[in-house]
């Protein structure tokens, strides 16, 4: 198994995807928000590069069960339901829902690997459970960091150092690591016991912290509080169900 | 004085650089060669990004005194008459003689961000001088590391944090360090005791060991052998002398 990491949100060599597992991570605050809305019951969300794009579909599918969320400078859009911080994303809200998520980096992030073989979500709040799903799934993995307005974004990649770490202590087989993958983990190692202390480091924690949004990097921190594992397919982000055992294992 | 840092060898944004000190890294090896190069005593290095472009500047010159060196695979350049080797770049041979260097990653690099303020070249070989002229200049920074054929490359990002941290330490007053400043001193302070262990994880480093240049990851791990601060002007690289002193000063 190879493990690479896009440390910058250009677009990806599409055909270097065609046979990897994908994991999409942008912990400040899409990809939080996903796992927790999901985690929280909403059905499926549609993830947008524009607040246009929101509308229009919010138009098209025309559904009262329909709600938009997202943000533009951090906070949340007019005329939007619900912004961009994970914890308003309880069940009394999101149950049942279908969501539009519009958000800076992490939306977009999904239409650039949508190439990949199987595009899943990650966040701290279910890094477990998605080190599994590689693990199962057994193929070579492209992790793509959303990043901070194109630039390199610190907590995405200390996430990404974090998967790489859960992954190479499980899996028996030897794993090769990109220099990229090498830097992620070295990231996660100066910082896995002070996560929190991260996100106050980098430019976009900082900034939240500033805007008043400060219970979101604490929010985000927290590890495996979920096993949900999100996987994007055909523009929709769904919970994935887990994978069939081997034929000879089934019931 | 902010420093950024960019972990990938894409085109940076001009404006951006106007007003900067840019320093410009590629360990392994083509930084390393040019500091060595000058260090012996060469008089001027013409950094090129293709073969042809050697060929065809070294016809237009046509003189003597004009050496071309550079590698492709790694390897010497059929028809030149110096490889990629640092220690190949020795006074006998480059001693008052103009070069024509290219290579695969680090000459491309310098006309990438030839809208630098001031560009010197960066290298173990020459880490400490570089500080100390990115701290007289006392502006802010923006470090080019070259990578690995269009990827991130571990060494070179290992060298920026160094240059980092010596910069940090020195300087009185605050410094603002980007996300992909604090990546690369994070990386510095993990691998600092072991230079030379980290040529042997990342991806160049392992390929040049394979093809028989074990020499060279070794000669370029040396820290701080010479004082030259080589600058980019005009498409050409020549020895920097130390600017003047305040006028106050001068004698």
């Amino acid at each position: 198994m190879e493990i690479d990491t896009q440390l910058i949100p250009s677009p990806p060599n599409s055909n270097a995807l065609l046979d990897r597992t994908v994991v999409v991570i942008d912990v400040l605050r899409a990809t939080s928000v996903i796992v927790q809305a999901l985690s929280q019951g909403a059905l499926e969300i549609h993830p947008v590069a524009t607040v246009d794009e929101a509308f229009q579909m919010a138009k098209a599918f025309g559904e009262s069960s329909m709600l938009l969320g997202g943000e533009r400078e951090s906070k949340r859009i007019p005329g939007f339901d619900l912004g961009n911080s994970p914890k308003e994303y309880i069940a009394e809200k999101v149950r049942g829902k279908k969501l539009i998520l519009a958000t800076t980096n992490g939306t977009k992030a999904f239409h650039l690997v949508s190439m990949g073989k199987e595009i899943l979500v990650g966040s701290f709040l279910n890094i477990g459970a998605v080190a599994e799903r590689c693990l199962e799934l057994d193929r070579d993995l492209f992790i793509f960091l959303s990043g901070d307005e194109g630039n390199f974004s610190l907590e995405d990649t200390i996430c990404g150092g974090m998967l790489i770490e859960l992954i190479t202590r499980k899996r028996k087989k030897s794993i090769s690591l990109t220099d990229a993958s090498q830097c992620a983990q070295v990231l996660y190692q100066r910082f896995k016991d002070n996560l929190l202390g991260s996100f106050h480091l980098c430019r976009h924690g900082k900034e939240l912290i500033n805007r008043g949004f400060d219970d979101d990097p604490v929010y985000c921190a927290q590890i495996d509080i979920t096993n949900v594992v999100p996987i994007f397919r055909d523009g929709v982000i769904r919970v994935s169900p887990p994978p069939l055992p081997p034929r000879g294992h089934r019931r």
